[in-house]
């Protein structure tokens, strides 16, 4: 049987270990990009804390040892379910089974043109580009002459106050206040002015009320000013317009909204109002024996709704390919898919993290070393893992960001 | 006395720091990036071994003790000695003394298009662009279909064989014969060609012949292909051409030539046929007393000709700056420069390296140590250092290079 899967994300990669197990299976996975990306420490390499390397792994060294599975850097462009091929922007590939895990990207609620003006933070290229924008924001606070002009390029906005809003505004806050406050002559960088701005009533909205107000705290204490209720109508190079005002600023970060990858409406089924492809409780394409689909693509229902677009979904989505298409190869009913849920986590700065697992929930040193370890564990690959765990341990000691380089900016808008 | 400095490279960092240290002196140092860079080791960011914030470190983090010295992120483009001002692209700066340090770039002997084709290895964008096209061309190659372009892809030029040359040679060998030799299923690396061309009759001809022969015996050794008295005629996109025939091949990186940066132009003095400034004993601009000029965009003389433009004298020249402006405001003769020949030495692959000191040279495991232990130590910064040393060991148990990821293609050419 040939499987192929699109998309070396946390489903993508996990599915193609998991199945390639299996006796006669051959399996292509393609990627447009050539490494496997750790999405949730994008925020530190935005930040100068990890290098883009550190939280990317190349996807043949991944998947070397598997001998029955072949990797094609290309981009799927479409998909002909009659004809079960996919199409590449370089060539047509046949399958017998297809996955698609193809994510997420940055969705701006129809305004295209605020893309550049506030990159999100989905892809390697979005990290160095926020890292190459705040650190040139210091640079050119330092040569301007004028206090207005120093004044905006002092202040810093982060639209959505998700965990990776919350993340980038407290990495944001460490930076300014911490790292860069011997740094400067003209300026003061811990004077910077560092914004959340959430349309919602809390931040954190998938936490509870209290995790919710821990972090507000938190934050506040380290300089962030936090606006809840606070609805975004318009970005320009300048400013964030906000119904009652404008906030004057250069940097600004996006992490209101993402939204599935286009692939999905080439599949010519009605997708669910967010762009997902409703599946059964297989994974599977309710109209298409041959397609599964995973991960932050998939509408997955569960009795409490449908699962959210996080890692540990795509992962124990990926890692229960194998058992399906096992199934699927032995003509036997397929197995539902069982999500356990582990519980959610933000960190906020140094010993400040919130952490909620069911019933349990609690914020602090104890919830940030629990925060750490979870993400150094599942960093893949050792090489990674330890140089993480250096760098931060480091990074911890001295107060100091090694990865604070501007590099020019991208060539190619990936949203 | 305020004294400008252009350039934060080893020369103008190590004056910088010099300087600051007397009395009543104000620093100005100007670098159009924000960061110091390790030149000698931009071929292992090219080749994946390091990334490029291993080698890079903020001029701010590096500077910040340093109360006296300002940083500006600026280009200098014009120097006006009469009104003793530089023109930056933003603004225009008064000196006392100005320090002179844009080092060189990459030269193609007037043809200027080789320039896209055949990237030099000066800045760590230059470094990012070989690994970019470096597994590019094992990528592209996994995919081709037809056999001739598989070839092509999987040829690799390297015009220059200096140690910039010769050691991307070896890392390039490295890489295709032990890296990615599981990675792939279509291709076997190991049958990539690796080609050093050099126009003169022997590879690294700084060194002495019994070192140029055992650095190309171990280069022939790892499976590189070395063309000594082979001119280059032509770059296309698709090869080289040489006197007597041609090589296809997507994939050249240049380290032929270099050329001062063309900042010395605007000084009005007569530069020497290779473009450099001729200075006196204590660095002075022979016609202006206000001026120096150190590194590679200074010629300097000696009883053995003019000192090469290497890091080493660099950063002597640097250092010893301190006494002079000491020597300057006090009114005294400026002390002459003395260069002290520290040798030189090449890495050409694991366990593989020559070094010459003097009358001394030799080869081997003991030289590749030597190699390692001086890149280490010199490498600013204990961070990195740390972290490169790391990497470095980790690299060498397992043969693994961690920094195989492709990012997009640079924006702006900045040769």
């Amino acid at each position: 049987m040939k499987v192929i899967i699109i998309g070396a994300g946390f489903a993508g990669l996990n599915a193609a270990k998991s199945i390639a197990k299996l006796k006669d299976v051959k399996i292509q996975i393609i990627d447009r990009h050539n490494y496997h990306l750790f999405q949730p420490l994008l925020y530190q390499v935005a930040t100068a804390g990890l290098n883009p390397a550190d939280i990317a792994t190349p996807i043949r060294a991944q998947l070397s040892n598997y001998k029955n599975i072949e990797i094609i850097l290309d981009e799927v462009i479409h998909i002909n379910r009659d004809e079960k091929v996919v199409q590449t922007k370089e060539r047509t590939l046949n399958y017998d089974r297809l996955i698609i895990a193809t994510g997420a990207k940055n969705f701006y609620f129809g305004n295209t043109q605020w893309a550049t003006l506030a990159p999100g933070l989905k892809g390697l290229e979005d990290a160095t580009e926020i890292r190459r924008r705040l650190f040139l924001a210091f640079e050119n606070a330092e040569k301007a002459q004028d206090e207005s002009l120093r004044k905006k390029l002092m202040t810093f906005v982060l639209i959505g106050a998700g965990p990776t809003g919350v993340e980038l505004a407290g990495a944001f806050a460490e930076i300014a206040h911490q790292v860069l406050a011997k740094d400067f002559r003209h300026i003061k960088p811990e004077q910077s002015q560092v914004i959340l701005i959430e349309a919602g009533p809390r931040i954190l909205p998938s936490f509870n009320e209290k995790m919710s107000a821990r972090a507000k705290k938190d934050l506040e204490a380290m300089g962030v000013s936090v606006l809840t209720n606070t609805k975004v109508i318009d970005i320009t190079s300048d400013a964030v317009i906000l119904t009652d005002g404008k906030i004057e600023t250069q940097t600004i970060a996006w992490s209101a909204g993402v939204t599935p990858s286009p692939l999905a409406k080439t599949l010519g089924v009605e997708l669910d109002r967010r762009g997902r492809v409703p599946v059964d409780q297989s994974m599977g394409l309710k109209q298409d024996s041959n397609i599964f689909v995973l991960g932050d693509l998939a509408a997955f229902d569960t009795k409490d709704g449908t699962l959210p677009g996080v890692a540990s979904v795509a992962i124990q989505q990926g890692r229960f390919m194998g058992k399906i298409i096992k199934a699927d190869i032995d003509i036997k009913p397929k197995p539902p898919f069982k999500y356990l849920d582990k519980g959610q986590m933000a960190t906020i700065g140094r010993k400040k993290a919130v952490l909620q697992v069911g019933k349990i929930s609690f914020g602090g040193t104890l919830a940030w070393y629990a925060w750490l370890f979870v993400h150094l564990y599942y960093l893949i690959g050792f090489r990674n893992r330890f140089m993480v765990f250096l760098q931060w341990a480091w990074s911890y000691l001295t107060f100091k960001r090694g990865a604070r380089i501007i590099t020019p900016p991208r060539t190619s808008e990936d949203n």
